[in-house]
């Protein structure tokens, strides 16, 4: 049995369903892999809870029902307060899982976690998009001077193994990946389309049922799309910048738009695009035929075309979705597990 | 620079394909990835050619004009008539590259082959489903107990990287995959649809344009399918037997039920699913309606469900075809060559 100790910092929707996820699947796992995963420190941001031997089954589920920031509270393993500097002095993880919220300004804190983590020679997963975007070479070069990897699947199409894919696709020159990339903009659209409503109406609907945020500006301004576009381009090997990025709000979009198109036979979708051999990237409101395959693909349901010199795929599935997401982080510790952590 | 010597064990359209692929690739992979893969021999079932250093760009291309069963006239480098141990005796491949034809009744040649290059401590690419479906295990364990990766994503949806996506996904518990996974059949159906001919001239169509081969029974009677399935259940760790799986041929099928199923808004599918909730596994004609997404997979693309506990994705590809399948070859051995072979 190889044993792979593990921390998660930042412990919202992902974090917790993480956890849980690993509650549930670490016996099953272990008795296919030959793989213990040990979660020795989990952090939000106010406070951490370390456990040198690993959390029990029933300590995680207990956890993954903490209220928000409640990390302080989970004693007697809490600190209130600690920070991940602490962790790091108490635990020796093998696989550092980076959780916390997307900053594209500042790309904090998952910028400084990750290098911290890299730097003490600790392979990282992460679901946080914003430091990838903004310092994927960085990143990257830092892990490959210590022999380490980063993996991050679960930030485009976070519920597919979408990013592994395109990954291994190796001997191919990729000319032009398209597609349905955000789940709150898709869910939006299909929303007017079926029921014939207006936008703010089909925004409130998506807040009330948890798939838009409060403030839904990183979807509707088309900023989460464009950003897992860069992180596409840098996959590939042609790296983009946010910057760069045209961006079309999704928000001036009306009912009217809506039927217009309807009556054309068409749908409305909103496709993010990376054009590699012109070197380009947006983020467009788009007619498409509704024959079309692209237009089928309604509700929070993701979908990606991928065009190279030699082949063309078309690849569909959930964007994101906390247990998803939580299967594509543990997708990806496995990985690093199976293939990275030497046994001790 | 890293150099990785490579057998090429197998010379028809796919060897063919991947050699001439090499030599229009090599210098940007090198580049790319810092992998310099060398060539060193090639068989076909008359002969070998041997060049310890590795060939050429421009003995490749040529290689890759040579007629079938030519590979004994490739002076100076042929040898009429040796095997592959003549081979391993000349030469240190790091990878073997197995492309021989698929006999699911004896697994023959191609399992003897991956067996000898294992023994000698060497990682195998190989498209040549028939070893894998008769001897997943005997392999698999033979590798595993050297330290040595077996890797195939060119045996199913040959011309993706579906294998290696479905592989990635360790944290799922896979309960259902289901597709078109036979392209000359599905290019059969397509053309029965479009153009209302009977099955017999569909056939003779898609041998016409090399889609179907003169003996197109492993297609017809579901075995090529079905030989898809078993790899696909030992690639989620829930193996099952060729023989087990169930097989309906396609030549009853005939231009009235094509027509009854128009009629009624339906087309007719050749769909092979895997249900390992039921552990069963069956190869049918299926009547699908016209705007189910499969419905809408035509000519020689292949298209997939996967249904886990967590998630649902779908995807579609070219099922085939010699470039495709040579990127799919290729891509394995950059994977075998980044992760796996060390630097000498």
């Amino acid at each position: 049995m190889k044993n792979v100790n593990v921390v998660v910092i930042g412990f919202g929707n992902v974090g917790r369903a993480f956890v849980k996820l690993v509650s549930l699947k670490r016996k099953t796992i272990s008795e296919k892999y030959g793989v213990n995963i040990s979660i020795v420190a989990v952090a939000d941001s106010r406070g951490v809870a370390i456990k040198k031997e690993g959390f029990d089954e029933y300590e995680m589920l207990k956890m993954s029902e903490l209220p928000r920031s409640g990390i302080y509270m989970f004693s007697p393993y809490a600190r209130q307060g600690a920070s991940i500097k602490e962790i790091y002095e108490e635990v020796e993880p093998d696989i550092h899982i980076e959780l916390t919220p997307a900053n594209y300004v500042s790309g904090e804190p998952g910028y400084t976690n990750i290098l911290f983590a890299l730097r003490k020679g600790v392979h990282v997963v992460t679901a946080n998009k914003a430091p990838l975007v903004l310092h994927y070479n960085e990143i990257m070069n830092e892990a490959r001077a210590r022999g380490l990897v980063v993996k991050f699947r679960a930030t485009v199409m976070g519920g597919t193994p979408f990013l592994e894919m395109l990954g291994s696709m190796k001997s191919h020159e990729v000319e032009k990946v398209e597609g349905i990339l955000n789940a709150t903009t898709n869910y939006i659209l299909s929303e007017m389309h079926e029921n014939l409503i207006d936008f703010d109406q089909a925004l409130k609907k998506a807040q009330a049922i948890g798939v838009a945020e409060a403030d839904p500006s990183l979807d509707i301004e088309g900023f989460d799309a464009a950003a897992k576009l860069c992180i596409v381009s840098n996959v590939v090997g042609k790296p983009i910048d946010l910057k760069s990025v045209y961006r079309e709000s999704l928000s001036k979009i009306t009912l009217k738009d809506v039927l217009d198109a309807i009556r054309q036979g068409q749908v409305l979708k909103y496709v993010a695009t990376l054009d590699l051999q012109n070197k380009s990237a947006f983020v467009k409101i788009v007619r498409i035929p509704k024959e079309n395959i692209l237009a089928q693909v309604n509700g929070t349901l993701n979908a990606v075309r991928v065009k190279t010199e030699a082949t063309e795929l078309f690849f569909v599935g959930k964007g994101g979705g906390r247990i998803e997401t939580a299967h594509s982080v543990l997708d990806d510790v496995l990985f690093i597990s199976l293939e990275k952590v030497v046994k001790k």
